[in-house]
């Protein structure tokens, strides 16, 4: 058995759900669960300081293998001290394995057992990545959590296609566990794969969870399925995964999906989604979409969000962020992108509240009710 | 007399050059001068937050009136209770008066007595900027100090074109005085034009110092015309201004004609340049020019400028801001702004500390000489 570097410890559970309420350690602090991750794709999450994510509240944050073996190269990375020194971030580090921008920004693949044959999304230059491969990249990394190296097969592929895939993510799994140099440095997640077949699931957690990985992530959701499969997925999925280790659901963010997988057992989200929306001046509020560009936020003195404490809404107009959005101002994008991370890093946190008093339900109908999510025709985030 | 909102107060003067320490009282504090300030064209320093710039030492900030009057329009800032707060900004705010906008941003236009037609470089439609019109909208927009609806000739423009159009900035400084309806609460300055011709400065003088304005700006300079042309046309134009009122240098901001507008009693200069290649990716540094995107700092793990003690100097590697900038990460246009910022906001303050201990030009050659000034073939900024 390893002693994992990275540890999951269980507080509670809340009464009707189940819902886990925990916190998770790893070499760079310890934080609360349930979880998001603001993703920082290339070592910076958009348009935000290091400093402005603590004051959040961010435990942890997410960085991507893909990007950082191209550009600037994990070598740079190791000689500059590790992520953690070259961003200038003492928190968590979560590293994916540069699985998913293999099969989602590459065309041209060639998938083997030894691993995956593939152009650079940037140059089109040929690229190699093998589970032994993604583990050494994110050695060099230097993150708390690395990620096994996966197939993310799409959700509606056959189950003949996902069934070699998920016993060939098994093997990938177990040829990366071995590669592991930092096993006492860093953690190492396996990812359950399988797509909407249930004994998919059962077998690729079954294959994952013999090998002793630090946490366990569930991959291959949240890909364009609708959201009722993926919570059917996860209902039969987190249930074949221990009690003792943290539980990821990968590429997940918006509220009412986050709120859903907590139900589920879900412990760590992240996402593109706040920062990505928040580039285009939309914003999520206790209100629901505010997409701060239409001309009727034009004289709005009013904050983005009044029930919000961030410091956008402490400080700032929608009409001055209206503004600053319609004239291409970064300034604009700060703010968005500050509220919109600070917005559901907050709903954890009353997510977490609502755990502790055993209130999760009602707080999820709350919730939803002045999200909107109860309306005809409610929009999708 | 006015009781002027704006005030300055000489300290003393270097004993070498007689270049002026001092204080500027606005109805939003007092900076010490002389004083670089940052400009936030369309009310944000480009991608800084306020407070990033109030930590740096900035005590005033220029923002620029014809684009603030098409985006948002100067009804929607009063409304919002005015620039200051509109843009959560508590210290001083300058506003041009757009003429400037409106002779280097359009090229149609057609000057008249009353003031001047020309087309919205946005959208091509049809405006219209008389004397009384610069000073409505600056009225509303609540800065503390104002300019003067002015022509802005260009340097090399015919000596008889040039004292027409001194002869009528002069009477529309006096239309812009008399429209001016918050006297007490936003200084006003008039701008002393006259491009090259002695003459022409002296009597562009002489009218507006008759008319007692808070104080006095000089431009129609750094247009193009070669540096030591404009030192040329200060050294005979500051002499003409009053000794208790502030001196304005209008759009400069390189380290050395920022350090010969103070030899040359100059109180307070503005420029795009630092936020401007900052974005480009060129930081002004100790040792001069430092084009950070360049291959040699890919594994330079050292501060952009080890002699700075900025945020980013202090947390970030060349290698790190390289990374960002060669990435198109908005967070790398943040350090390298912020730095750039901070450099010449650190190289007025060292300036004044040189005042005061009466060796400006024993600094200005031991700066000139580390930045690179001295060497055959030097760059210009
Ligand atoms: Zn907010
Ligand atoms: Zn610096």
């Amino acid at each position: 058995m390893i002693d994992h570097p990275v540890k999951y410890h269980l507080e509670k559970k809340e009464k009707h759900t189940g819902a886990r309420l925990g916190k998770i350690e790893t070499p760079h602090g310890t934080f609360e669960t349930p979880m998001f991750m603001p993703v920082g794709t290339l070592a910076s999450v958009k348009t935000m300081a290091p400093e402005e994510l603590e004051e959040m509240g961010a435990g942890i944050i997410l960085s991507n293998t893909y990007h950082l073996w191209l550009r600037p190269g994990e070598d740079i990375v190791d000689e500059a001290g590790g992520l953690h020194e070259f961003m200038n971030w003492d928190r968590g580090i979560l590293t994916d394995s540069g699985g998913f921008q293999v099969f989602s920004l590459s065309d041209m693949r060639d998938i083997k057992e030894e691993g995956v044959h593939f152009r650079s999304h940037l140059d089109g230059s040929k690229l190699f990545l093998s589970p032994e491969k993604a583990i050494q990249i994110q050695n060099k990394l230097g993150s708390d959590i690395m990620m096994s190296f996966d197939e993310c097969p799409p959700f509606d592929e056959s189950y003949d296609y996902v069934k070699k895939s998920v016993e060939r993510t098994s093997r990938w799994a177990e040829r990366g566990l071995n590669a592991h140099e930092k096993l006492n440095k860093q953690g190492l997640f396996g990812i359950v794969q399988g797509a909407g077949f249930e004994d998919l699931r059962k077998q690729s957690a079954k294959d994952l969870v013999s090998m002793d990985f630090s946490g366990y992530s569930i991959g291959g959701l949240s890909v364009g399925e609708p959201k009722k499969e993926m919570y059917r997925v996860l209902d039969f999925t987190t249930p074949l995964l221990p009690e003792n280790k943290p539980r990821y659901l990968m590429g997940v963010g918006t509220p009412d999906a986050l709120i859903e997988g907590v139900i589920r057992g879900v412990d760590m989200f992240d996402c593109v989604l706040p920062t990505r929306i928040a580039r285009n001046g939309t914003t999520m509020t206790s209100k629901g979409r505010v997409v701060i560009k239409n001309a009727e936020y034009a004289r709005d003195y009013r904050p983005l969000d009044e029930k919000c404490n961030c410091y956008t809404c402490r400080n700032y107009s929608r009409a001055y962020i209206r503004h600053l959005i319609k004239s291409d101002e970064t300034f604009g994008l700060r703010l968005t992108s500050y509220h919109n991370l600070f917005f559901l890093l907050d709903l954890m946190k009353k997510v977490r509240q609502a755990i502790r008093e055993d209130n999760l339900l009602e707080f999820k109908e709350s919730f939803f009710e002045e999200y909107g999510y109860n309306k005809p025709n409610a929009k999708n985030f």
